[in-house]
């Protein structure tokens, strides 16, 4: 057995989905860590405001309360552990923990993805540290190797399919050629899809996290606000099939680039090549591509939610603390960040390919004047297909873009939609230049 | 700009791929070590037999010696990299080096896949570590998933493509059709393949990595010797058609089991679902599956090999090093391994389904007696297919089986030899089943 200085003391706020894992986790596996790393860490207290859920979980008088001040105040705790998400009193707590010493472990996403500067400098100021591996991920361990195992590169491309609700929904429209409302109905029977569904499959969830991802691995502020965000709601059955038909993929991606015009950050649906990793990664789990100047192309793959795996990510942290800490070694205090603020790339400036489709008038000479808006906007088309999915009168017609600006691209959608052929612009789809994600890599040399 | 306290030392042995690799991987980036951790690391002093070869990396004078003792001595030398592989002098240099007080980094899959208990009990006798990143999975960070992100998880399964150049080999089989020598032959012109290809292709080289990555996850003894090992020398283009044809994908897989019955640890060619994420990994290319009881299915993908991949995992491990050091925190001791000793268990206990292709007269009444084989060492056939490529007189015939023991398909398999009708088994491979892979994950409860 190995040797331990002393017990370290934890302190649980949350009595969730999250946070009931947490607690199953060490309860289990508690004697293990002892033996084999000689790490002896228990919760000391949980806060709760179910009695009955913390009496399931084994806290009950002194090991429970409902007042998430009595643990920010007990000397005894060495680590604060947040899952109860939100601003507030997440933030608050935050504040009292890291402010009395103690180091925080969170999942909380929406709280880090807006504030992490703020808290990084009162952790800072306090030596001590804020841990978020479940913040981005779940259980992937994708914050544990931007922060150390990849350290000696300088990350290039952080890009992602960093939302299981979304993925899911776009599996299931991919395999079964269902439309989006369909899938989200049964994704919400199902218990895939929350009852408001917005905070997934409008972006917000994937910028939080990209924004986080971002962040660390350039060392520099992207807070979720800085993120360019497009849903998927606009995705339809035919996009789906077409883009296979053409040998894409269609996934809802968060990506972060370093280039040499500042950061580009975005979350949107992206035509991904089928042969790509991230295109095989179905139904609700989550990866995470990152390039890096010496290790080029990597990818991080698992489940991006759930009780158990976020649980493992929470626990990593907990027991990286405790390591240290009861070994009575010292504890590295949160680097105040952020090395550099780089300039942020607005996604006026993006520069990729598109998948256009238009529903125009089924009739001869439709399609000249949309041909004339394209090339009046610089934008050179590679292809031009017409779907099989025609009404009367109607047709829709697939335009692929070679490589043109979102500025044009977006002037372009907007005279269009006022042309008398066009009765709607269905969709604007970009496509994913993943070649782009490697340049500068050393690997590639 | 992060504070640091004083300049990390390192000695570096070896400059060939990965030891080039590391010295210009370190150049580049030192600023930034500096101004974004705050962690001043240089590498005072290289050794290396070619001084023409160190003068071009920029190592003359003082900075250079052909002595790996000069470095091991040297009092001002915090770290020590090993990167000279094989087993002498590597051990000595360990021995030295550790014996001084120093941290050893290396990517010595060799000697650590044999000696890494011995040489972790000096370490941690010597309150020292010995960092291995790079030794399993060239840049992909798998060891410090399992050291640090996982290590709240019981580890059920480890199993990967950890070699690229079988990798490659079997890739284009499949992909173009054609025989493992025609694809050797290329992937040596190619430089893809070593002249003496015997380390990859025969398996030694995953059988040490898996050996490495099993210890780690299991905290059990598991060396290289331990390791069943099967090589892809006799895996035919007939072999990976067919197996396609059937859904399934044909890799070189290490896979490390942790059971009821013991650790299960083997390389060896595998039949794979086509649409498990291991089965798109294709070329040069190396990816790790971890299964967890709390994570649940997780996988790590990156490049295996290579100068700056390789160089990477070792300046991640040299950094995280250099990262206490600098700021005069302890850095920890070496966990006298291992935790526990679990037993191993011996192939012949292996119970899979298996693909077995015999070459059989072809006449009415061959396959009877062959039926009869299989019934009486209680192997229960699933299907059974003959294949388009007979000759005249001959044909292939495949047969998948139900779950049978490893012990009855060898003794089958020597019967089925001295059968008249039977030309040759020309060959066996083993369907993985990967569904077991998670048996015991809470994730999945």
């Amino acid at each position: 057995m190995a040797e331990t200085d002393r017990t370290v003391n934890v302190g649980l706020i949350g009595l969730g989905t999250v946070g009931g894992g947490v607690a199953k986790v060490m309860a289990r596996h508690r004697d293990e860590y002892r033996s084999a790393y000689g790490i002896d860490v228990r919760i000391k207290r949980a806060c709760a405001l179910e009695e009955e859920r913390a009496r399931e979980l084994g806290f009950e008088g002194d090991a429970f309360t409902q007042n998430w001040q009595d643990i920010v105040s007990d000397p005894d705790i060495d680590i604060v552990v947040e899952l109860i998400g939100g601003e507030h009193p997440a933030t608050e707590i935050f504040e009292g923990a890291l402010g009395s010493g103690k180091h925080v472990v969170s999942a909380n996403k929406a709280l880090l993805g807006r504030h992490v500067e703020r808290l990084a400098g009162i952790a800072a100021e306090h030596g001590v540290q804020i841990r978020c591996e479940a913040s981005a991920g779940g259980g992937i361990p994708i914050v544990n190797a931007l922060e150390h195992a990849l350290v000696g590169n300088e990350v290039l491309t952080v890009a992602g399919i960093l939302n299981g609700t979304t993925n899911y929904i776009l599996s299931r429209m991919d395999a079964e050629g269902l439309d989006f409302a369909e899938v989200l109905a049964d994704a919400q029977r199902l218990g895939y899809a929350e009852a408001d569904p917005t905070a997934d499959v409008d972006g917000f969830d994937a910028a939080s996290k990209v924004a986080i991802l971002s962040s660390i691995a350039f060392h520099t502020r992207v807070t979720t606000d800085d993120v360019f965000m497009e849903g998927i709601r606009d995705v339809s059955a035919a996009d789906i099939a077409e883009a296979r038909s053409m040998g894409y993929v269609v996934k809802l991606l968060g990506i972060a680039r370093n280039t040499a015009d500042g950061v580009d950050v975005r979350v949107h649906p992206t035509m991904l090549p089928a042969d790509h990793m991230l295109a095989g990664v179905n139904g609700a789990m989550n990866a995470v591509y990152v390039v890096g100047d010496a290790v080029g192309e990597t990818m991080f793959y698992g489940a991006g939610a759930g009780s158990f795996p976020t649980a493992s990510a929470v626990v990593g942290d907990i027991l990286a603390l405790a390591d240290a800490i009861s070994h009575n070694d010292h504890v590295q205090a949160e680097i105040k960040p952020f090395g550099r603020v780089l300039p942020l790339k607005s996604i006026e400036d993006l520069s990729t390919k598109y998948y256009i489709r238009l529903a125009v008038e089924d009739r001869v000479g439709a399609l000249a004047p949309v041909v004339d808006v394209f090339a009046r906007h610089q934008i050179s088309i590679s292809q031009i297909s017409q779907l099989a999915d025609a009404d009367e009168g109607r047709c829709s017609v697939v335009f692929l873009t070679h490589k043109a600006s979102e500025r044009d691209v977006a002037a372009a959608r907007t005279e269009l939609e006022s042309l008398d052929v066009v009765e709607r612009v269905a969709s604007v789809i970009r496509i994913e230049d993943v070649e782009a994600w490697s340049e500068g890599a050393e690997a590639n040399e």
